[in-house]
């Protein structure tokens, strides 16, 4: 299902690239559809905080990037304006994590998405919801 | 000023020991006070979006880990109920940034922090806002 | 449904009785379960803001009603710590529009509850998120 | 002061005269300069939850209005995409309120603003942020 030559694939395959930061959590995309994108990530330990557990802040990013890939699968350019994320259970290292983006809302200037973090059961960790503002910009056409 | 003997540094080193994410992004304490917390970090390649930007979760992380010394700075175990993040600029590889972590309403039971992210001339570039629940744990007590 | 005498239902009509905001929204109870909530409301002309649409707030206090119920349905005092609202699409005067709460998460001290504002089609126009401390007070035995 | 002829108050008078929801809070201006606006209003009894203090949806709403006054007063119509509100003290019956909106800040299309919600001493009571969409539209030609 992932060969599939659709936009949301060359979306993601042109953005990730040069995504250092998705590189370095080792995503590896699950499903990528249009405005619905789910990705894999394992914890390792340098992604704990001082308290043992996934540090919020990598789990956010984590998050972010599943709805960075999922609000630009349309083909236009969009930036983050806002997220913000409800911490529910702590990962510990080794865990296996899926973030899943689905489109809320999608307007001509703006979308929102809920992206949940879960575990393979698909107990659910980490709520994120986030805002972006849809540019007229073509990623793919981006240099 | 950093060499004091105070709770907030106690528990900032206590908290950092294991902290290997905030090790990760390399992060160095510029001022520690009970509710109130400053630190720095440098923007590195592997932080990067596809955009060639700071990936917006790499700064929010960077908020949330001063988030999670000011709030654990009073002594007391604080855990994160959620964070939220404004995106405003965006910073380029190589650029210094500073988080600056204050308490704007602490209970008995929770306690919600502002944490702007700014360049070295102080222009803010990330809003994040958050709350804890303060459990009755003493963070200097953890094994 | 509704005459069902369960604990849900106690709280519901012991809040409502002094909840003279939610009496001028003159909501009316749909559903009321454990951690689940359904009210309705009609929109009124002195609920508009100056573009003749549902003024956000009062979306935001529709919502926060459900919220409210929902979390305080366990039986003990659930007091809000914060909400946030997307805004989806407007309503008009006339409009009648459904709150539903369900609860996302429920830890001993803290809950988080989504609450989706939707018309009679079931068309969501606004999401709301928030989270609740939850005292040791029983609702049924404050005076 | 308040009688200038500036843009924010010519905005301001604009919207407020269909505004049927801030005129029932029975807001006041305090202050209304370019992306910074000052309102205050009166506790009433029918803005009480059941726990006799203020409904935290009319909290909301009051800082909301603020926000609309000051994200409109640039001239161009600027649309709520979202606003989350954190609960700090309990405002009760008779209480005098001030909301104080501040951009954050604002680019060609979005904007951010704090909202502080305080008593008559300043003490902070509601922590507001929320963010619009600014349209092409100009509020003075709205019909």
């Amino acid at each position: 299902m992932l060969e599939k030559d659709t936009l949301a694939h060359a979306v993601y395959h042109k953005m990730m690239e040069n995504d250092y930061c998705s590189q370095w959590l080792q995503i590896e995309p699950v499903l990528l559809e249009e405005g619905h994108c789910k990705i894999k990530m394992v914890v390792r330990q340098e992604m704990l905080n001082g308290y043992a557990i996934l540090h919020g802040g990598i789990a956010f990013t984590f998050a972010d990037s599943a709805f960075a890939f999922a609000s630009n699968s349309y083909g236009r350019l969009a930036v983050s304006i806002n997220g913000n994320m409800i911490y529910s259970k702590s990962a510990k290292e080794g865990e296996i994590l899926f973030a899943e983006a689905k489109a809320l809302n999608v307007t001509h200037k703006t979308a929102d998405f809920d992206v949940n973090v879960m575990n393979e059961a698909g107990e659910i960790y980490y709520y994120f919801r986030g805002t972006v503002y849809r540019s007229s910009k073509e990623v793919l056409e981006i240099k």
